[in-house]
């Protein structure tokens, strides 16, 4: 339901990004139908704007298989007190995009975000005279290329993007390696509320600092292993004002509501150095979309 | 030594980056005086030019204080069959580089590395009529902007790359935060040869899967905490063929070749799917350049 009507409403979903980016695909997931959209140019913008009730909810990237941890998300899930609401999975497919009529052969200049360049290297090596260019979106670089109407200049980016602005797809699929996911958290303010699935459909994020001595990540995760916890991912981010110190993100499958969870965590406290919970949340598939 | 006149003597040491990089700053830092220095493309290249004998050494970097670890040269140290031989820190200071007489009322566009760039916030917040612009290399940049002869055109790099390629410094240090340090690696080919130092003078590292089952990151842990090893860094990558599955590599305190960290190696091996130890090495600090 569009309300741009009513200025004091707030938008249904942040994201980063340009219409027809990655992000904005995930927040349609989410969402469902017709969300108010606000497409932010930082992902710092997408967590102002939740935390500020100018939207309900955002969506951020967090992880591409490829890539590895968008670390700049990371370090904002710490910084906002923002909780992890959700997430999601989509399949990252990239094509060469032109204005309408261009043809392969007068392109020289392809612009898109450093790792979609870079997930496409075989392209660049089959046909030299094509120049990268880095710059800031996918979604944004359609974009430009339609609004400065440069006959020799590409995109890498999403169809979606390309279909939304009324752009040409030149070549699709052009990524390296087709096994290529980009996994997406839906992000909200803290409202008390917590999920009641069963342990298993759940995911819990939490966030730790281990105390200095030796052994002390190892302390850290004892509750979980000894609990039977599974551990799907862990990821170390360096503190900003402590040089070669970092902090923990453990993605832990289960409820921090719920029992041997809440134990676990009850423990992780009495050993850690700063413990908080980011969200214990569930998966968003395609299928429940409908 | 410089030995240009003979090709069939290889270089020194191999580096990413245009001259005055940062890479450069510490190759020179482990090689000491006049070393024959091979500037590559890509951090790819440096590994590349090392396992064909082209270059003696090469020089990457692993880890910067506030953008965190190198992804790619992280995933490289996996797919070349090289050995870490040391490690520097260099304190990291961004500057504003023009062409020789431009003034910074005229400059319009920014150009650097995006990660460096992004150090710069507070300048781009201060100066709204500079636009960042995201290219390959902050050395590189210099380069390109001197070649080109703009001079509505600034750059952000060292103050070595700008004495290097004859430019001026309009503005120095103006990254956001003063405590900004990135750790080099020294690779070199795996010749056999160990440390025999002591201890705590030395710098294990470690690359290591679990195995699939729930606490199986905690007990490929278990042998090191048990130890009394310290484990300084653990970081994960992505495996790019199995989505959601992960590497660490974890940076333990000691030599491999010495007793207690001997014996967790050991150990480690008969819990983790697949072990490989990256080398044993010490710490370069300035003062030892004399």
């Amino acid at each position: 339901m569009k309300l741009q009507s009513n200025p004091s409403k707030p938008f249904d979903v942040a994201y980063q990004g340009a219409a027809g980016a990655f992000s904005e695909e995930a927040a349609l997931r989410f969402i469902g139908e017709q969300p108010l959209l606000l497409p932010c140019r930082q992902f710092e913008d997408v967590f102002d704007s939740v935390t500020a009730g100018r939207a309900l909810r955002g969506v951020i990237p967090i992880e591409n298989t490829l890539a590895g941890s968008v670390h700049d998300c990371y370090d904002l899930l710490r910084r906002f007190e923002l909780k992890i609401a959700g997430e999601t999975v989509l399949h990252v497919s990239h094509n060469l995009i032109s204005l309408p009529g261009a043809r392969f052969e007068e392109i020289r200049e392809v612009r898109s975000h450093p790792v979609a360049l870079a997930q496409c290297e075989n392209l660049f090596r089959r046909h030299p005279q094509l120049v990268p260019i880095p710059v800031y979106d996918t979604a944004g670089a359609v974009e430009t290329l339609m609004r400065e109407n440069t006959q020799h200049v590409a995109a890498i980016a999403s169809i979606r993007a390309a279909v939304i602005h009324g752009a040409y797809v030149l070549l699709s699929d052009i990524q390296d390696q087709m096994e290529n996911y980009t996994r997406f958290l839906l992000i909200k303010p803290d409202d008390g509320e917590a999920p009641d699935g069963w342990l298993s459909d759940l995911k819990t994020t939490v966030l730790f600092k281990t105390a200095d001595r030796p052994g002390a990540l190892f302390e850290c995760l004892r509750p979980f292993a000894e609990l039977g916890i599974d551990l799907k991912k862990l990821e170390s981010r360096p503190l900003r004002d402590e040089p070669f110190q970092y902090l923990f993100y453990a993605d832990l499958v289960g409820n921090a509501a719920a029992a041997p969870m809440r134990e676990a965590l009850a423990r992780l406290k009495q050993t850690a150095a700063f413990v908080r919970v980011l969200g214990s949340y569930a998966l968003q598939s395609r299928s429940s979309l409908g």
